[in-house]
């Protein structure tokens, strides 16, 4: 078996492409890595542990040496209610930015903590602005933080997290981000937005397999989060505190996904790091929506607020179209998408991270087309009532 | 490069094996499950979950109908937290035997959580037995639960559980077992031994790698716990109720790790179930303890205690024996020690469990042999304090 270093080799075993928000398609090389067991008390995983986290906090950019990198077992979500219990102290009180699922989920997590919170639920998709942030928290003295969503793959929009913060700051509060998607593809500087912690997960944009998170936090808000958490799993400032003495996990790490993990950021590095990543993604997505659009469908969101990470189209109004169909027919071809979450209008979704370039992209539309003519639909146009949605947010 | 079929072939790349109580060594063929990606969201996926639950619960032998299982992400201390945060309601109290870390880790996870409790703390490695719990649940009627761990590897000790059982539902309370390292090679089913719930992880006896931990819970206890958790991502009946309705896990699963796991469950049963597997490791101890004591060492359990499982050895008296530098050594000849825990006399540990058989533990054995000419060490016999300590069991 041969070890290909191209980070775009197309997947072995004829696998399909997954055109989701993580798990995602990931290089051979970074499964490869999966290959053999770590003791993981040993000098060698901890080693391993060390590069992982100091890798990470490199990606933050201009003002990483004021933060420090926590991973945590788990799915993205546990790393979330980690950030949330372990940063949110139990006499403060949240306010939560949603535009979809994720959004929902943090506001999920607070009732399970019991800590305090208010939403600002704009719905499906529409985005959470700066001036309704700053409303919000000038009528509501008891707010201590602002919890915003970076990218929320519901709909696939990529929600303006500098004027959020702006506001957050303005106001004198402080600001968590769920940035499980974006971060590693879009820039999340601490020098241009400020923030006390983000968290995000081995299965997105690093292109890792999934099987934990990390928290990425100030070291002030880490050192001050002791005995904040409900959670003995999932405290952050006990994690961290054992990594900083023993250089362990607490608790046994995901050794073979830590392992790919690591091969996954040096891949990253190697392409050019976040710049780099969020360049080719933004291809795909530029390439994909404009084949797409070519055949008929219609994005939920405007182009400018469509993020490089996952886009939502309307199902066409033709009624041969039905989306089980269309999805196994595009999976036979070797290309597995997303189902819809809007609650309105039907959807569907598109991924565009992982291991693909423009070139699969191209092949994903050209399947597209394929699949819409076997089905025997004439146009891909989505219905009124989708169209009228839509301008809601152009409103 | 070939796909061996072998269930005991040696680690590949020259790497060590790990003498640990997980992770362990793996067979190639677990690991090499990982070399694909899954869409978690998929019908391939949602069908290789059905299969590692319905597997899990074959194991449980007799009884088991009455039971389902519940996978959850992160480590087996997550699964630990969720059985304890979803079946033990807020107004209920626990007893927990602690006899080491596991069972001191299980009450630190209860304070966490604000849950009432009470622990009999047998020290080090002597074991909680059945006399001792009849009489406090006699003089404690608030105790709701009993928590014991099966196989508490501080020691390497195997638990009375059966006894724990019987005295728990004498009294009328019901148990909560972590039978995290023993669950797989030592049966515990609930015919014979009667409980309500246990977890265990992916990468203890079953030989998957590490990610995930499940629980194997009594159905109506599952669906008693609606609103018990503490925590959203650590929720048993949420987790179980995604399941039932969607076919996913609620959050992003570790995909590999699972596929990997299922993988270790076929060939876990192709080797002959639960007592097939236990019988290789009950060899592995008896061969390795057999030729440790031979080398002058001493075990801090009687034979009557020791499990399968992982096997305490006090450190040599000899002033030439350094634990660090026995590690290293044995490292360097490919077998990766655990380091001990007992509180009064220096020790160390030596797994029995992973792709291992009695021709690797006369290998490990050869090894230490070695290691102690090396070192200079002339006996290998324990302290005198080492010999008083073990008195105390006996007694």
């Amino acid at each position: 078996m041969s070890v290909s270093t191209d980070p775009l080799e197309p997947p072995r075993l004829g696998e399909p492409y997954l055109l989701t928000p993580g798990p995602l398609t990931t290089s051979f090389a970074v499964k490869q890595a999966m290959l053999r067991d770590w003791g993981s008390w040993d000098d060698d995983f901890r080693a391993m542990t060390r590069e992982i986290r100091r890798r990470l906090l490199a990606l933050l950019g201009a003002g990483a040496e004021a933060f420090d990198c926590v991973p945590m077992q788990g799915s993205g979500s546990f790393a979330v209610e980690a950030m949330l219990g372990s940063f949110i102290p139990r006499d403060g009180k949240a306010l939560v930015l949603a535009n979809g699922a994720y959004g929902q989920r943090a506001a999920q997590t607070l009732r399970y903590l019991g800590r305090a919170h208010a939403v600002l639920d704009k719905g499906d998709y529409l985005p959470p602005r700066g001036a309704e942030v700053a409303q919000i928290l000038a009528q509501d003295p008891a707010i201590t933080h602002v919890v915003a969503v970076h990218c929320e793959t519901s709909s696939g929009i990529l929600n303006p997290v500098a004027e959020i913060s702006e506001a957050a700051y303005a106001a004198g509060r402080k600001l968590l981000i769920d940035s499980m998607s974006a971060f590693g593809a879009i820039g999340l500087e601490p020098a241009q937005i400020r923030y006390e912690a983000m968290v995000s997960s081995a299965n997105k944009c690093i292109e890792g397999v999934p099987g934990f998170g990390f928290v990425l936090a100030r070291k002030a808000e880490i050192e001050a989060a002791e005995g904040n958490s409900h959670s003995l799993s999932l405290d952050v400032h006990a994690q961290w505190a054992a990594l900083e003495t023993t250089g362990q996990w607490r608790f046994t790490p995901p050794t073979h996904v830590a392992a790919s993990f690591l091969e996954a950021l040096r891949a990253h590095e190697a392409e050019g790091g976040v710049a780099a990543r969020g360049a080719r993604y933004a291809r795909n997505r530029d390439v994909m929506v404009a084949g797409m659009r070519q055949l008929g469908f219609e994005t939920l969101l405007d182009s400018r607020w469509l993020s490089p990470i996952i886009v939502t189209f309307f199902c066409p109004a033709d009624r041969n179209f039905e989306f089980s169909r269309f999805y196994d027919l595009m999976k036979a071809k070797g290309f597995i998408l997303y189902p819809g979450k809007l609650t309105v209008v039907d959807s569907f979704r598109i991924g565009c991270i992982g291991q693909m370039d423009e070139h699969v992209m191209r092949r994903v539309v050209a399947a597209a087309k394929e699949t819409l003519a076997e089905m025997g639909v004439a146009s891909a146009a989505p219905p009124a009532a989708a169209l009228k949605e839509r301008a809601k947010l152009a409103a």
